[in-house]
């Protein structure tokens, strides 16, 4: 049997691994292995095989869901290669009866002969389309099913999940991704701030996560930070020099004192606020003036550790108040608890009274954050209530996906040895699409996507201006006639392995964003609302249809009642 | 301010990193920097502070969880330090004004000052009490927030879920984590399977993760597979050794099909399975073929293909009892769809009538593997309908604790200088407990666990035969004297720092996961049940239920009405 030497990589600039050094061709099921050795017995791991990588429904009701993933599948795929420990540990895992020649074809194993063609990362994908289809000698192909599912998965759905969260909250806010903590793993987490940026987000809290993709960084203090504190008597170095450098402040914490007596007449006065406090929590009190001291330029507080309105709101103006004495502007407060439409309302009035009494220029405009496990549905009722919340800091329910927390890919052989095949089910939203396919995109007048259609390989592209009929895959009468305004290709040639074919850019990670975005922005509005959404249709050529149904009379059994 | 030179670590043997190298002092909350700087900046990093690591609520509307997690979060903190890299990405990502000696405080920094006292992992736990206690100075220890409670977060929760469905599945059945593909990344994928097995699972299809933690490997073929062959005559070595060696047979593909036709007969006989096939399916038949040709001795069919009474059943019966011919068992079958109660009974009577009708000894109890989206529900919806399944595959569900994904462990300090710190919340099940404490399972007579309790730290420890009152935390009526047959202290000292004080083992996953299914096994049956279960009772001694409402009305704001 074929013995493969360990030759050169498919040509073209090296790609570097996947960013989880664990994601190494073992992260796959062991079925994998025992198939790839009964295709080698069977001296069939060489036939030339099609698999389609795609999803059944879009997940949290909707009718979209982003493409994400495929960088990692590709810096995957471009380093596929065992190590000798690799293989060590298979053929202990396999029967003793396995024959050697098969330990030498893993170790010349790679993806050389592999072609991979995909929908550019950051699209908006539909179901039953193939996100990448993987074209190449059936046991090393099947070998990659279990890492690229699980590279495309989680990342799709939680892209999708930031889109959505996006969508709700609206272009004008800040997003903040603070899932780290919560996360499936530490994988899960680091995947959750690269997807989220890329479905939309602003930022992560999510150190790591920064340094690997350059995605920018977010934070303030927590609770602990506050009730670290006691009183302000245990700040020792009080000094605090002005933002132009003219001149210091000695004592800062009495210039923070002074302003606490001051603001406490015009919130007596003032009839919204009448009366909101008396004597604040001198813990926090101290923790917020020693991050002024820490971070005069970026004074940013956390201000529901004992009271909101009571306490944190005018601990923090009296902070704010004494920075810009001194000439600094204070970045905002975070609201991490109670009910966040009515609070946010509060403190903007707060907020507003203070810009009114002391003139201080656009301190009513003070960034007010919100966090405190939000979600869809929350931010949606904020929307309804009336907020005045600028960011959102959202954790949990985004990271983990609460509301579908997996989106279920599949990866289905459609071809082997040029034979289209086919995989039945009872359920017919379970039945494989068969063949090798191109997936072409259409669009309407309004510059609108119309619906996709997905045809064989060597038929003709559908051209603009030129009618075609588009069939629903499963369903005879579902069919309707589409004159397209412009017709998009959606799989491109990602890695062409050894073919010689030019292999498409990955993009930065800030582009992929940039064209979600756009992607999100060109959809038709029916499509992407969170109530009833219209479907977006997916459909295949008259061809097709006559050839899956035709496939599909052939494999099924016939049924006997008696 | 203290530069604090690169001392060597703390002593005893060197543990290695977390299992993912990408769990570094980065994978943390950026907000953990900038009050590492601010307590800095206060000259008050150094202060001691103590942290309870600890959840609120059980997971999956049940009464217990199980502690899992802790090795990583050893193995994070015994290699705990910057790199120059790391330490230069914080430069960049705070703000400019801050000083340079802060950035030599963590070039410095390990946690050799550090204490953690934990729950044993693998033990059965419950809200409110703390599976970790981490005493260290204050800026360190709150680096340390974002990453413990990553790593024990999910490990909890996939743990947990994995007891739940061991639980409704029964000790007789084998149970595989089949997750990988539909893990929120590759990260989650690994810890699902280390956690599953930990929770009571069998084994695993994830090769790396066998690789990694010795997890038993299990898997068969997948559909593809099976389409992936035409017909039986494709099959090119026909051949195949008896089990003992003695002969071969030169054409195993027409023994096979001898076989077949033997069986239509019997089938057709018999009352229960009159005429259930005509024809099979050759692809399948082939793909059957091959595989038990590369596995003569562990051939396992996935029989849903195309039909598993028609198609699947015949065809795998007919190449096991070829196989039992040359002196090998087949392993079994596999269903993947379907109605797998009916489906599983019918299979049985099958292999039944094969047992008598050729007097193939045991033919009968052939193992029957289900999977396809199983869950808690399913399992025991299957039980309830009676079924033949003796091993269960189980992935989606499992691996990304569809029923809730997120168990919401949190981090928060309870004392700091030897002053006792509570965070309050109008959510009474959000107040803290202060203090650092000690906690104690007390055991009755029958064995059972009765209920844990939380002392201070200097209080006289709970002792066997003598009487003590238990008080609920927060609420002042519910309270019970309690004479404990046995008394253990829960948390106990597995990184001294360089304290000098001895350190626990970390005991081999092996050991931990017997020691979980101990535990599970010696708790009280009504708060194991799914429905309904009984709350497990979390108590706090008498002196310190006084102090948390001493310090609670301390420092709670009092309202005012208007």
């Amino acid at each position: 049997m074929e013995v493969k030497a360990n030759g050169p990589r498919a040509p073209g600039p090296a790609l570097p691994g996947p960013t989880n050094p664990m994601v190494t061709p073992l992260l796959t099921d062991l079925y994998q292995f025992t198939m790839a050795y009964a295709y080698w017995k069977a001296t069939k791991h060489q036939e030339r095989a099609v698999f389609d990588l795609y999803f059944r429904r879009n997940p949290f009701g909707g009718e979209y869901t982003i493409f994400a993933g495929l960088e990692e599948c590709i810096r995957f795929i471009a380093n596929f290669r065992f190590t000798e420990a690799d293989i060590s540990f298979i053929h202990d895992s396999l029967p003793g009866s396995c024959e050697n020649g098969f330990f030498d074809y893993l170790r010349g194993l790679d993806c050389s002969e592999v072609e991979v063609y995909a929908i550019p990362e950051g699209t908006v994908v539909f179901p039953k389309v193939p996100l990448m289809r993987i074209e190449g000698p059936v046991a090393v192909v099947q070998l990659l099913e279990t890492p690229l599912v699980n590279l495309v998965n989680y990342a799709s759905l939680v892209a999708t999940n930031a889109a959505r969260h996006r969508f709700v909250a609206g272009k004008s806010k800040l997003l903040l991704e603070f899932g780290l903590r919560r996360a499936q793993g530490p994988d899960g987490g680091i995947g959750a701030s690269k997807y989220c940026y890329m479905g939309g987000f602003d930022a992560t809290s999510n150190v790591a996560a920064g340094k690997l993709f350059g995605i920018p960084l977010r934070g303030t203090h927590s609770h602990a930070f506050v009730s670290s504190f006691m009183s302000p008597d245990e700040i020792i170095d009080k000094s605090l020099q002005c933002a132009d450098g003219s001149r210091s402040c000695e004592d800062f914490v009495s210039l923070v004192q002074t302003w606490l007596n001051k603001i406490q007449h015009p919130m007596q006065r003032s009839k919204t606020l009448r009366g909101t406090f008396g004597e604040t929590n001198q813990s926090e009190l101290a923790a917020f003036t020693s991050y002024a001291l820490a971070f005069p330029k970026s004074f940013l507080a956390l201000v529901d550790t004992y009271d909101v309105m009571r306490s944190g709101i005018p601990n923090f103006c009296a902070v704010a108040l004494a920075l810009n004495d001194l000439g600094y502007k204070a970045g905002g407060v975070r609201l991490d608890s109670g009910d966040l439409a009515y609070l946010s309302c509060e403190v903007r009035k707060f907020f507003s009274v203070i810009e009114k009494e002391f003139g201080v220029a656009s301190f009513g405009k003070m960034n007010i954050t919100a966090s405190n496990d939000l979600n869809e549905e929350t931010l949606d009722a904020l929307n309804k209530q009336g907020h005045e919340v600028d960011t959102f800091g959202i954790g949990t329910y985004l990271v983990t996906c609460f509301a579908q927390p997996a989106l279920g890919c599949v990866f289905k052989l459609v071809e082997i040895n040029n034979q289209p095949r086919i995989k039945l089910s009872e359920d017919v939203s379970k039945v494989s699409i068969p063949c090798k396919k191109r997936c072409y995109r259409l669009y309407g007048r309004e510059g609108y996507a119309l619906l996709d259609i997905m045809t064989g390989e060597n038929e003709q592209a559908p051209k603009a201006g030129e009618r075609i009929l588009c069939r629903h895959p499963f369903s005879e009468s579902k069919r309707a006639y589409v004159v397209p305004q412009k017709v998009e290709e959606l799989l491109k040639c990602y890695w062409p392995g050894s073919s010689g074919k030019a292999r498409e850019e990955l993009p930065p990670l800030k582009d992929i964003r940039e064209r979600c975005i756009e992607q999100l922005e060109q959809m038709r509005p029916d499509h992407m609302r969170r109530l009833n959404p219209t479907p977006y249709k997916v459909s295949v050529s008259t061809k097709l249809y006559d050839f899956i149904h035709f496939l599909w009379l052939n494999e099924a059994p016939v049924g006997e009642l008696q």
